[in-house]
C-alpha cells in the first residue's frame, strides 16, 4: 500500500505559529521533503527544524533563482520522482510548506504531480497576510468588507486599479517591488493608511509606516492597506 | 501593573489546528473571555476547550443575533468592561477567536475599545479561507494571481461585479445567501469551477461542487472559485 503525501504549512515564521496537527506529524515523521532556493537554506526547514526527528530522511528540492519557467519545473519534476518513490514503497511523507500549501507556496507544485497518484493530505496553515496584520496590529476586514490580495510583481498599472475602490489590501512579495508599490499608493493618496511589514513574526520583524519603510526589502515583505476605524464599532 | 489582552486565533474548527502558542497561552490562562451568540454556545469555546485550565474564569460576552448597530455594541461595552477590570487587577485575559482575531472575528469590537488603554497581542490563527481549500483540494493562488475574499452579504450587483474579472475568489458567511451567490456564479458561467464548503475541518463537514450544493446552507459555509490549473505547472 502506497504512503500518503502530506503537504503541511508551518506558518509565517515563528515556530510557535505551527498548528498542533502539523507539530505532531512532523515529530512523527520519517520522510521530510522541503524545497531550498538555489541549494541554500530551506525556510521552510528552519521554521520546523526543532520538531524533526533526528533519523528523518530528507528529501530536498534545490529550486533554481529564476523566474524562467523550465528550470523550476524540471526542480520539481526531480523532486517530486524522489517522494514518489517514498510513497511507493510504503512511506509518508511530510512536505514542508511555509505559511499555507495552497497560499502562493510551491507545495502546489508538487500537489499537481503527485495528488492524481497518491493519497494527499493539506494541512492548512497561518499565512503571512494575518501574521502581518496581527504584528502590525491593523484589522483586515470586518462585516461586509473586502479583502484583496496581490502580489507585488503585478505591473504597475494593474496594481493601481485594483489598489483603487478596494477596501483592505494586501501586496505580497514586495522585496524588489517596493518602489514601484509605494508610487502606486502614493499616487493614489493612500500612504497614510499603509504600513510595511517585513519577517512578520521572526526576531528580525520590520514593522514601520510605508512612508518611512527602506529602500530595499527582501522578499518576505508585506505592505497591508486597510480602511481603518470600522464606522459599525 | 496591567495584565495583557491577547487576542487568540483558534482556526476553523478542527482543535488540532490551534497554533503551538495559542495552546500554551489557553493551557495557562487564568481568566479566558469568548462571546456566545443570543446567549447559546461558543464556537471558539468548543474548539478551545480540551485546552481550557479547570479553574479559569470566563467571561462570556452574549451578543443578540440581530444586525443592528446597537445591542451588539451594547454586548461588546459590557464585555470590554469585565475585561479591563481583570486587566486593571493585573490578570492577563485570553480572548478566544475562531479562526483569525483580524479577519473577520468579533474580537476586532473588543481591540478598538481595549487596545489603546492596555497592552493588547494578537496571535493569528488559520483562517477558514486556506482550511476550505485545503479540505476542498483546490489551490488558492500562486505567482503573480490575485486573490479577493468576498462576504456573501454583499448585495447581489457588487458581487457580480467583484467576481466577474477575478481569478481565485473566496466567498465567506454564505449561510442564506446561498442563492442569490449561486445565481450570480451561474449567470456568470462559473458554476463548474465552484466548490461549496460548510464547517470546514469539523466532523460534520460538507465539500461539494456548488452544482450539488444543499439548497439551505448554515452560516459557516463558504464557496470557493478558482480558476484551475496553473499553466506555470
Amino acid at each position: 500500500m502506497s504512503g500518503t503525501l502530506y503537504g503541511v504549512g508551518l506558518g509565517p515564521g515563528d515556530p510557535e505559529l505551527i498548528t498542533l496537527k502539523a507539530a505532531r506529524l512532523i515529530g512523527a515523521a520519517k520522510v521530510i521533503a522541503y524545497p531550498t532556493l538555489a541549494g541554500g537554506d530551506s525556510f521552510a526547514r528552519a521554521i520546523a527544524a526543532g520538531l524533526i526527528p533526528q533519523d528523518a530522511r530528507e528529501i530536498r528540492m534545490d529550486v533554481p533563482m529564476s523566474t524562467e519557467r523550465e528550470p523550476a519545473q524540471k526542480a520539481y519534476d526531480a523532486g517530486a520522482a524522489q517522494i514518489a518513490e517514498a510513497l511507493e514503497a510504503g512511506e509518508d511523507v511530510v512536505c514542508l510548506c511555509e505559511g499555507d500549501p495552497f497560499f502562493y507556496g510551491s507545495f502546489m507544485y508538487l500537489f499537481a504531480r503527485l495528488s492524481g497518484q497518491f493519497d494527499t493530505q493539506i494541512i492548512p496553515g497561518v499565512t503571512s497576510v494575518t501574521a502581518c496584520a496581527a504584528r502590525a496590529a491593523m484589522p483586515l476586514a470586518a462585516r461586509n468588507e473586502r479583502l484583496t490580495i496581490l502580489p507585488g510583481p503585478l505591473p504597475e498599472a494593474e496594481l493601481r486599479a485594483r489598489i483603487d475602490g478596494a477596501e483592505s489590501v494586501a501586496i505580497m512579495k514586495v522585496g524588489r517591488h517596493l518602489p514601484k508599490i509605494r508610487g502606486v499608493i502614493n499616487a493614489l493618496g493612500l500612504t497614510d493608511q499603509a504600513m510595511y511589514i517585513e519577517r512578520a513574526t521572526l526576531p528580525e520583524e520590520v514593522v514601520l509606516p510605508l512612508g518611512d519603510a527602506p529602500e530595499q526589502a527582501p522578499y518576505f515583505s508585506m505592505i497591508l492597506l486597510t480602511k481603518g476605524a470600522d464606522p459599525w464599532l
